[in-house]
């Protein structure tokens, strides 16, 4: 017998403790916690698997809140389930050091699984988990043990629904029929702005259909039996799910409940007051938790923990019927590589005429893949221009979870967040590509992947200018220091086949941080490393590749990328000519960064200021390497329409403007 | 009587007049003009109001191809219907120097209406052209003499329906019902990495259904007859239109028809000769335009200039009815602002406490906004916060098209992309607004505002990590000067509330270029002017507040935005020290380099090598100003989750931290 006055009082609680938690840092949004604590309470303590003592247990259900300005409820039910999150901790909701951030960041709560609150992100993260729980799946269940099942529960709100980055990953959810995912939608038609028919009066219901999801509608917000068999069908369902709950904003809150005013702002302690006393609760009594509530959540732990071992067992069967697969398993569990994952990986051979950087990034690729189970990825549609296609391996699809190959169509940023959401599951290292300017198109998740330290790889080809025909709407020029100025981003841009294959290598091994690779569509000369120093400096950011001539430097020339070919033509030249020439390859500014200062001093010689850059791409930022009596060589305006040739020749990057720039810093 | 085979050779020129080009050029997409050439015909020669010889008619009607890859198809007819744009033109196709970039650019070819090419823009700027059309046939149409009256046409792809811009902008668009727009979804199935099956299979009919949208489904892309009376059905029809076409990817191409190698690559000579042959043509006969075929397009001169003649009698009959609606509509179309436009803004007194720059923002734009009926915009769902609103103004909607206040819902990538759409007509000056952490997902259609010099004005709030409790998520760090590197694009962040008015004035005068303008929610001091020179200065991009002490300056302090105020309070101290300091408010680099060098070396002064910059951002791209002396203070690490007083004094961002640093400088 199901007690209703306790799950008012448990569903209460999480509504005032929420709304204390605002009030006391002046500060959040009371609107969603309040409306959705019914959907969360029958979620976190009817279905949710999870051990809070456990947070990183690997079968557990993953809960997104969507909507992450919503953040003082999910901080509200971690601390009450158990999580090491604790009174205290709520208290300090939105100050200087607290785990309680204004939005959930990934890594900085146990329980929060991945940074929501810019609109969209969560969503999309979701279907990323769904993707991965799918794969991982089709990788390591038998017939009867079937070691990865579990579901993806999520909230989402008017405001992700808007989004595009939401429709693009919608869209695909529903093409790959992904049914792990349970979503409530907080329909409550309020925005900040006023009420949603002032600009959202789509047939939400309708759409969700056309993505092909399975859509149940719940007149009442606060209906627990509604909402929990709505989950139970959802559950049942093979398709993704969405449940389009109609909700009130600041449920509870006298004057302000189903107005834009419930949404973000502190409520006061008299409408706070006035809400409690309404349902029988003290006005004046703050963080209140009824100890029969706090039990009633806390029986989380010890059913977590049973879960836990349950399926510890379930583990150390299947470890025993599937010697190969389990020891795989046990490597995924543990984070770690393969041994040997990356012995394939090929040297290559000195060639002046080179290759573009985006082939010998699909040849580095498809060298790393039969030994990294782990690695998976795609293209936004470009497939063949990125070179990210894994030679041999299906793609994945509803009918075909262990594929690798990915088609994510034309939808950068739904690619991006979704990649995020996959990058989080142990045993998944994923990659996604497309031409350096649709970055712009992806900012929003690269951001996130950033802060939120997610290892996801990003591989943009068309590097530069040197797109050539496709003009300039094509031509990046300004994306590569818009990417290296993102704090914790690294991005690499290497100079030739085998500064690529160190490139992979390090963005594979950097399992704490994502990592950005920047290919060519133009060739780029195989650098001769018995001449020149081993590729191996690119880890370092910068690292010298050779210094020309009899004497100590007194020039030095560096750039990234295809460039890399035309500072080492000009510093032969130049050392011909009796120049003492010091030449850098410079294909990360991030990593260069990591370094020591006698490190960086020892490759950009403090006591030589004739230097040079090179790079087909805006200047600013390198003056900072360059020094203020340098020359910069770079593409400070769009580029142009025409053959690569003849871009790179009338905008300068050559081999001959080096020289003579050079010997204009000489004279 | 029709005469089919005169269609026919008519269709197959435009077809093969775009391969040729194609081929020629050794680069381009012929897919979409084979596949099309019907549709385009029918709009074009049967329904597309326009007057070859003057482009920039204002009543004619638009036509946009969204898939801007196949723009070898829009010079064609350019070129065919007697647009300056010939024959020559169209041979140098994608070459440089040419008026015939690889993707279509605005400015650049006569008859292109926005530039098109990065994927869902071209939708979205079509939403925004139909907004403008609504609102000016709002302002100035009268019961018996409509002068604004025209349609937007538009050839939208797979790609532009997979792109998230794409979904924001139907969303809105079937929301305020536009129903002068016109699409044809180019449905041929094919898409770069494969069949669509692969990874687009939601039922897109339902999809815009559930916009709003009024939607046709044509099985045959080549029928005329269909093509035509769709057209006249969505003219009829008071919601947006789509017409989804069945068509064929490279329809005619022997062996690449109807695969993805039709897309993107020329089919060469003996693919196109196949082609030629197989409607017998002539295979070898490179760039052949029959002349009747010519003739037939060429009418579209006579029709033009007629059409243009009829509005014009139209028009001066309007100005007769009308004086004063005649008079300012005279004034749009010369493209000039209002007379005393700028004349209510006001001076802002002394205040040592004063406001945020949002705040100040929000007066400013409401002192315009009643002289300058052009100016209409809003937020992004953000409109309380970002103080966009138009006070007494109505709101922008289906049924109050005059409406000068724009709810754009949480869509940030539509609003810009639509933003541009309206900011080509005249009579519109559009501003968007939002935080500016959510440029991020702007940024797409940003760089094109840029590249296309499109004078939209983007108004972005919450600029630092002075968003205080809402945390790192939204707080932006590197997006300030992300915005900066963007080619064309000037971005300004005042410093104090004079600042903010001559910025405002600014943005409103350059309507050649957009204008970022960047505002904060904390306060800022507003500095005595009597004291300071003028706020004026601001125009220049960075300008001298004051030299303090009696000699020469040691010392240069510069700052941006509300650190304006501690660069001041540091300076005073400082003088008072007995320290010779310049004080240079620097709100924007890109105003800063439009400067003569000997402007900027006497605001910079050479001579002086101690500087510091204090900017609550990365610091990346300030070495070029501070040198390699001087010291920067900044945010290169992500914010953190505080009340904004706490976060700026954890970060440094006081005048203590500008005095003991500049001590450090002239120690």
């Amino acid at each position: 017998m199901i007690d209703r006055s306790l799950e008012k009082k448990t569903i209460n609680t999480l509504r005032f403790l929420s709304v204390d938690m605002i009030q006391k840092a002046n500060s959040g949004h009371p609107g969603l916690p309040m409306g959705t604590a019914a959907i969360a309470y029958t979620i976190w303590t009817k279905h949710l698997n999870h051990n809070p003592q456990h947070p990183q247990w690997f079968n557990r259900d993953r809960f997104i809140l969507s909507g992450g300005h919503g953040s003082a409820m999910i901080y509200s039910l971690l601390y009450l389930t158990g999580y090491d999150v604790f009174l205290t901790d709520l208290m300090n909701f939105r100050q200087w050091g607290s785990i309680t951030p204004g939005h959930p960041e990934y890594g900085v709560t146990p329980g929060v699984e991945v940074t929501t609150g810019l609109l969209g992100q969560g969503f999309a993260n979701g279907v990323g988990m769904a993707i991965a729980h799918e794969n991982l799946a089709a990788r390591y269940n038998t017939e009867n043990n079937e070691i990865v099942d579990h579901y993806i529960y999520g909230i989402v709100t008017d405001g992700d629904l808007m989004e595009g980055v939401t429709s693009e990953a919608a869209s695909l959810a529903g093409h790959l029929k992904l049914g792990r995912l349970i979503y409530f939608y907080d329909d409550n038609r309020i925005s900040i702005d006023g009420s949603t028919d002032i600009t959202f009066t789509e047939d939400r219901t309708a759409r969700f259909k056309s993505y092909g999801w399975h859509v149940q509608e719940i007149s009442d917000g606060n209906d627990i039996d509604a909402i929990d068999s709505a989950i139970e069908s959802a559950k049942s369902d093979p398709r993704p799910s969405i449940i389009v709950a109609r909700t009130t904003i600041g449920y509870g809150l006298p004057t302000r409940a189903g107005t834009p005013k419930a949404h973000g702002e502190p409520p006061g302690v008299v409408e706070i007051g006035a809400a409690k006393e309404a349902v029988g609760w003290q006005a004046d009594k703050d963080f209140f938790i009824p100890s029969e509530v706090l039990k009633l959540y806390r029986n989380s732990i010890k059913k977590g923990q049973q879960s836990e071992m349950d399926w510890n067992q379930k583990l150390s069967e299947y470890c025993v019927q599937n010697e190969d697969l389990g020891l795989d398993f046990s490597r995924v569990l543990a984070c770690e590589l393969p041994v040997d994952w990356d012995k394939d990986i090929p040297v290559f051979e000195a060639d002046e005429k080179g290759l573009a950087t985006r082939a010998s990034s699909g040849k580095v690729l498809n060298a790393i893949a039969p030994n990294l189970k782990d690695l998976v990825g795609g293209s936004a549609d470009l497939a063949p221009s990125n070179k990210t296609w894994l030679n041999g391996e299906e793609v994945f699809q509803a009918d075909s979870p262990s594929g690798r190959n990915f088609h994510f169509g034309v939808r950068e940023h739904g690619m991006a967040a979704i990649i995020n959401g996959m990058s989080v599951y142990p045993g998944i290292i994923p990659y996604g590509g497309t031409f350096l300017v649709f970055s712009d198109y992806m900012r929003g998740a690269i951001r996130v992947s950033a802060l939120s330290d997610y290892p996801a790889i990003w591989v943009f080809t068309h590097d530069s200018i040197g797109v050539g025909e496709d003009g300039p709407t094509h031509q990046p020029v300004e994306q590569l220091t818009s990417l290296r100025i993102i704090p914790k981003l690294s991005v690499i841009r290497p100079g030739d086949a085998n500064e690529v294959a160190e490139a992979w290598k390090l963005a594979i091994e950097r399992r704490e941080q994502p990592t950005t690779l920047v290919f060519s569509r133009q060739n780029a000369s195989t650098l001769d490393r018995k001449k020149y120093s081993s590729a191996e400096g690119l880890r370092k950011g910068a690292y010298v590749l050779a210094d020309l001539g009899d004497d100590e430097p007194e020039l030095i020339l560096m750039a990234s990328g295809t460039e890399l070919q035309y500072i080492v033509e000009a510093g032969e030249a130049l050392a011909e000519k009796g120049v003492n020439v010091r030449l850098v390859s410079f294909p990360s500014w991030n990593l260069f960064e990591e370094q020591s200062d006698s490190y960086k001093d020892s490759v950009l010689l403090p006591n030589v200021s004739r230097r040079l850059s090179i790079e087909a791409g805006i200047t600013t930022g390198w003056e900072k390497y360059v020094g203020s009596e340098g020359i910069m060589i770079g593409q400070d305006r769009y580029g142009a329409s025409a053959p690569q040739p003849v871009v790179y020749e009338k905008f300068g990057f050559t081999a001959e403007n080096v020289i003579n720039k050079s010997l204009e810093l000489l004279s």
